[in-house]
């Protein structure tokens, strides 16, 4: 097809939607390492795994091997109620930047969760409902992650627990309300329905919680309860096998305009959207049939792919979890308050993170107000009020165009846009009035909480 | 196609959009009546008209005959960005309700504005751009209107000039923050800008405002400043004129899977939603091509269709509007606290009046709490947390699914979803804390507003 006779979005038929999830893992010549258990420093079994997660996803976090995993029937369903999500061809974008690139975008945030999280929702979802189990508990910060499980949750009857960070929870009732709408049960964490969390109100009474601690509760309480597991919504090997469905489908519309990308870009918080975004691209890239600049693109206050290390650390900030090997800025940093609620994890994903070690993928650090002056051009011409995480793809995807116009090449930039702004308001009103600013850890910082790293791989 | 082949969402394609909005009124045999001047009681002229819209404008406002009007490429264009809407099968909702109904539904709301406002804001803000005008100016409440206007002028660069109700403006932040992102200037009113703003202030010092205020400062900010007009989101001719694009599609697709609704349901504030969905099937039906049930639903707290009567009256609570044959409770009717703020206008669209006086179409009036089951039945099931304003049009579909589970009819049934409720999470919360309860107009509240209603035609 012509470049100019594109249409404004390419969708997919849904006999075109993808039957498989793509693993990744399978095509990568170095996998990524295990999960260690922190007591015994060693691999954790499937046994051990099955004692939090569900047997199914077990098995999907440990398998580096299979390529294709079927995506069962009643997910395929699902995905038809919100998918495929339309991979947009930027237009208007492309005449306000005056550049001779062209450049697309896979929009996640059609859907009421607001973002890609209900891709990952809905599966662990299921595998929870088809082991027969009563339900699930999680954590969630700003609430998206909440949200798209409290959607999967209804949608096959399943009991949802939801560990909301006390603070969010008071301060961002809009998510919540959500949640409870979608029949889950929220609950502001630290609370005293666990035993880590009775502890922590006790030693600290006004706190207002954290992700970490909210995380700890989570785990408790489905241990605590028969017929429940814990699901998460980031960094885990299973998580980015479903959210493959993102690149598999935005490969699909391209495939059938005749378009290949020469750059990738996604916004990196523990990796969900970007492994996500990328596996199809980055499997043929591993295969050694097609090359692409593959882009990560993560806030400068919560660097940890431009400055963190390559090392075994805890995922939570409370250090029951697992030890994962990942690029981490210590499982103590603590960033500096920052809008992008999604990307302020410490650490990254073990399958990202043994990418960008192994040099497939470049990574840089954008700051927080040249952030939102991209999503505001973006909105203006594009029309869609973006997350401030996804602005952080459309920051290097305008500043990769806008080299094209200097350079006069032809380009295509694909990047994803993973959710809407609809319930960051505060963040925007905030660059509105002119009262945002950045945020850059020191160096001191970082060797501080680098140093605290377990010693350990 | 079989009934159970067609897929969850039905698109069309670009090439597959309409090039022309459809006028209903040139298949009216009884045309709606004419606007009048307050002062004189006759029919405005085109020239007075252009004294607050533009040229365009007027003509179409004006225009009873030509029954289908070109959409300019330039509003094509951008409607590309967000359109085709998706016209969804309601599978998980027919399951959920076991029955023989087939439920369909168009979804408006997947755009930043969150609503069909959009669609006529675009073509207002293309024809104001067009006459070589510098801005717009317009009211809002609770800010649908004035987001989707505010979008539409920051994509032709025009200046946007939003009159948002004090308490609004003050309450619901949010749509506020949207409305600037894009660029527009938010004034909460009644304000010192204009003169009628200073002469409430003066007389209600600590007043929250209306729209009716907020309406008359808009109005007198276009006047007073060259190259401004004012632009109106709902009960104008115009209006239903550029939302018929929601209708068009709708048949469009349904037609190209072979299908036939028996019922078309639609929520009715000002009738622009109403109007636009219902108007090629309409058009059929007042053609004598084919049969319909059509069905408004209003709320029971604002119930013009089923209690108001069929008269003269302002448009406006200020009363400097001009005068509108239409169903109406009187301008001087206040509907108590309502969270559908978009339906708790006094009148209807002249057009939707007079096929609803000549028995084209039916009205039924829903309580508020019903609502709001319907809207958490439908979030849960089909994925999308509705606005308030839909969910009237989702409480009927629901009814007459149900109706058809007693009968066993294989009843089609498309109704409209015309947007999110991102922004009503303040009324959902009320909802899911039991807090909400009906309010419903007494008798004499309703006769004491219409007795005070002009004396004319």
């Amino acid at each position: 097809m012509k470049n100019n006779e594109i249409p404004y979005k390419i969708y997919l038929s849904e006999d075109e939607l993808p039957q498989n999830w793509y693993n990744l893992r399978a095509d990568m010549k170095v996998k990524p390492a295990p999960l260690l258990n922190p007591g015994t420093g060693q691999p954790l079994s499937a046994d051990e795994l099955s004692a939090v997660f569900c047997r199914e996803l077990v098995e999907q976090e440990l398998d580096n091997d299979t390529p294709l995993v079927p995506i069962p029937k009643e997910i395929r369903d699902f995905y038809k109620m919100y998918r495929p999500s339309p991979l947009v061809r930027a237009y208007c974008l492309e005449q306000e930047l005056d550049t001779p690139a062209h450049i697309y975008y896979k929009f996640e945030g059609n859907n009421t969760s607001g973002s890609h999280k209900l891709n990952s929702a809905i599966a662990q979802a299921y595998y929870a409902k088809k082991q027969g189990l009563k339900g699930v508990t999680t954590e969630t910060g700003a609430g998206q992650w909440g949200t798209a499980l409290s959607m999967a949750c209804a949608y096959l009857k399943l009991d949802c627990q939801v560990y909301m960070v006390k603070v969010s929870y008071e301060q961002k009732p809009f998510r919540r309300e959500v949640m409870r709408t979608y029949g889950a049960k929220v609950t502001p964490s630290p609370s005293n329905t666990t035993a880590v969390g009775r502890k922590i109100l006790e030693e600290f009474p006004n706190t207002t919680g954290s992700l970490g601690c909210a995380i700890s509760e989570a785990v408790e309480a489905a241990a605590a309860q028969p017929g429940y597991r814990y699901v998460l919504g980031s960094v885990l090997n299973q998580v980015l096998l479903h959210q493959s469905v993102i690149g598999l489908e935005a490969k699909a519309a391209l495939d059938k305009v005749g378009v290949k990308p020469d750059i990738v870009i996604g916004c990196a918080g523990g990796g969900s959207n970007l492994g996500g975004l990328i596996a199809p691209f980055m499997g043929e890239k591993l295969r050694g049939e097609q090359d692409y600049r593959i882009i990560a693109v993560e806030p400068a206050s919560c660097p940890s792919f431009t400055r963190g290390v390559f090392a075994y650390d805890f995922c939570d900030t409370g250090m029951i979890c697992p030890l994962a090997k990942m690029y981490t800025l210590g499982s103590s940093f603590i960033p500096s308050a920052n809008h992008a609620g999604g990307l302020r994890f410490h650490g990254m994903s073990p399958v990202l993170s043994q990418l960008y070690h192994d040099g497939y993928m470049e990574a840089r650090a954008v700051e927080q107000t040249s952030v939102f002056r991209a999503a505001e051009q973006f909105a203006r011409c594009e029309g869609i009020l973006p997350a401030p995480e996804s602005s952080h793809a459309i920051r290097a995807a305008i500043d990769e165009a806008l080299a094209c116009r200097e350079t006069g090449e032809e380009k295509t930039i694909l990047f994803g846009l993973t959710g809407t702004g609809y319930f960051d308001l505060v963040a925007y009103q905030k660059y509105n009035d002119g009262e945002m600013s950045d945020s850059i850890p020191t160096d001191e910082d970082l060797a501080r909480s680098i140093a605290a790293l377990p010693k350990i791989g």
